[in-house]
């Protein structure tokens, strides 16, 4: 006789949070599997003039990040479509000279095919970046990136995240020739954040009943404090918005007192040091701040998370997300919700 | 013997969107005062291939609003720059056939001088387009678009925002030699929705006790879900949150309850029609909508403002946020607040 085993809320979320030292191991020792060398050596032989990328919720965050990375290490101008410009107005732009790669875990919301369909007829070099090789967004594209972060259940995006942001750094450096070996010293540093866990879950109580959230960052780590507010916003329905930190300054910080947290993204680098004009003025409002970061930014704020030192800025976004998923997590089962399946939402979002 | 008069909240904001279809007709006359058909001009003659935009606060979502006009009309590929990458990150990307379009009410943010110094340097072509001919962006251009809405005092920028929307419409349709005459119907629907401010006022009473809100759109009408959303923020300290119809349901739709307002915005036209797979989902977790917009819309809704017909979808992103800007002054005022001089704010900000 065999039982069924009862769902513990969040257990998926959890064991796919913990996976991805494993899956990002899995991505540089598998490279070429992957697809990644490929297409740059296609993106290489094309010498796109301007990038573009689609995607939507999570991967809308990942596609950010790769748009600094474009614009930063490239030289190229970059942006990010709006679908409903090609779907629904019909758009048909000149993409002669372009790059558009199209981000999805699932590689099956129908806009982002019809709008990778539509920009290779309209002569653009077009990219899938998914988790899923045999879907229409692979399909549907000249060359596909399998992220290899394996089956993802959970309905908030976790190792899919991390391993987009990782295939695409990867991607993106390869086409311009560079050295990818400092990746290498990603995965055990994420095993040390996640043996880290209890930090975390301590922290989650401070926030137990904190209805509305700001996050803030600058530069690579801005996608990381948009993410951080969607997961918190998906999982425990808290009000979390992310802001830039210069973009806080144009308006956001009137929102700020001591009854709204924030959280704000201290990274080693540029990014980091550009938050200096923010911290400043957010302890003006006798903001409430918890600051993940360098040692010597978390020391500053009323309450923190260190990251662990031996990243460069440049990749460090994949270790900053991590503590925001556990947040996440925890928060989410500590006010008796279920992470795996929140309200009102599926796996596979289509949207036309 | 003369006295001051005591400050009463929200006069300057009240004033100024009063003023607006005042704006709009300065503009419209002036069109060659304005700079316009030079920039115009200037701009068809270089033939760019792609359209950068660069901008903060309440000017990015105007910039928003110019890249729907930039992909759907032009059919060029169009993104909003991050400042950082060539401030703080010292980026110095190849910009040849590219034109950048700064946005700035005051023209005087020095992150943003400096993106449109380094786009000059690197090959584009730039245009600025600010509320002050002279300002540090405006020299810093080679072609300059005074929105002429006169001297904006309320912290909370309301008439340089439909004037930046007005000015790009009227520069990007001249760019493509278009007609622009429809937009001459718009002043007068402007005066009709301003006589209407006691619905408003009624509305506002509906949300005193809102402390989270959601605004929604798709295509044209998403740059006023965003600004209606910054709005509310920093006049209300609400905190409200924008998603496009599609990216709702990608994530945030979870956060939506009985007790967070949701305000859609449905104009007619393909972004309201592209609506109508966002409406149901919203009803199915029971969300209390106020929708703005075209009457069948309003009519379904629990709640709502109708829009006035006789203006074509590209240009009722002016009429769409009047409603929300009066909404924000009348919650902000009977909240206690000030809305002309929001906590932590002032009329500049400079960020770097």
């Amino acid at each position: 006789m065999t039982t069924v085993a009862p769902h513990r809320p969040g257990h998926l979320m959890a064991a796919e949070i913990a996976e991805q030292p494993a899956a990002w191991r899995r991505l540089l020792a598998g490279i070429d599997a992957a697809g990644i060398d490929a297409a740059a050596d296609l993106i290489r032989s094309r010498a796109p003039r301007t990038v573009l990328f689609v995607a939507r919720g999570t991967s809308d965050h990942a596609a950010l990040y790769a748009k600094y990375l474009v614009e930063i290490r490239h030289g190229l101008p970059a942006g990010l479509v709006s679908p409903s410009t090609m779907t629904a107005y019909g758009a048909r732009p000149d993409l002669r000279d372009v790059l558009m790669i199209g981000i999805s875990q699932s590689g099956g919301s129908p806009d982002l095919v019809r709008t990778l369909e539509v920009a290779r007829a309209q002569g653009a070099l077009t990219v899938a970046v998914t988790n899923s090789a045999g879907s229409p967004l692979a399909a549907a594209a000249h060359a596909h990136v399998d992220v290899l972060a394996g089956p993802e259940r959970s309905v908030a995006a976790t190792k899919s995240y991390t391993a987009q942001l990782l295939a695409l750094y990867l991607l993106l450096e390869r086409v311009r020739g560079a050295d990818t070996s400092v990746a290498a010293a990603l995965p055990d540093l994420g095993d040390a954040l996640l043996a880290r866990d209890a930090e975390i879950a301590a922290l989650a109580q401070r926030y137990r009943f904190a209805q509305r959230m700001l996050t803030t960052a600058r530069g690579y780590s801005y996608p990381t404090a948009r993410e951080a507010a969607l997961k918190l916003m998906e999982t425990s329905y808290v009000s979390a918005q992310a802001f830039s930190g210069a973009d806080l300054l144009h308006g956001p910080l009137a929102l700020v007192d001591p009854q709204v947290p924030v959280f704000a993204v201290v990274a080693e680098g540029v990014g980091g040091t550009a938050m200096r004009d923010v911290l400043p003025r957010l302890a003006e409002r006798s903001a409430d701040v918890c600051c993940v970061g360098h040692p010597a930014a978390v020391e500053a704020a009323a309450t923190g998370f260190t990251l662990p030192a031996g990243a460069p800025e440049v990749l460090s976004p994949l270790l900053e997300i991590v503590p925001f998923q556990l947040l996440a997590l925890h928060l989410a089962v500590g006010r008796g919700g279920d992470p795996d399946a929140p309200r009102g939402l599926s796996k596979i979002t289509e949207t036309l």
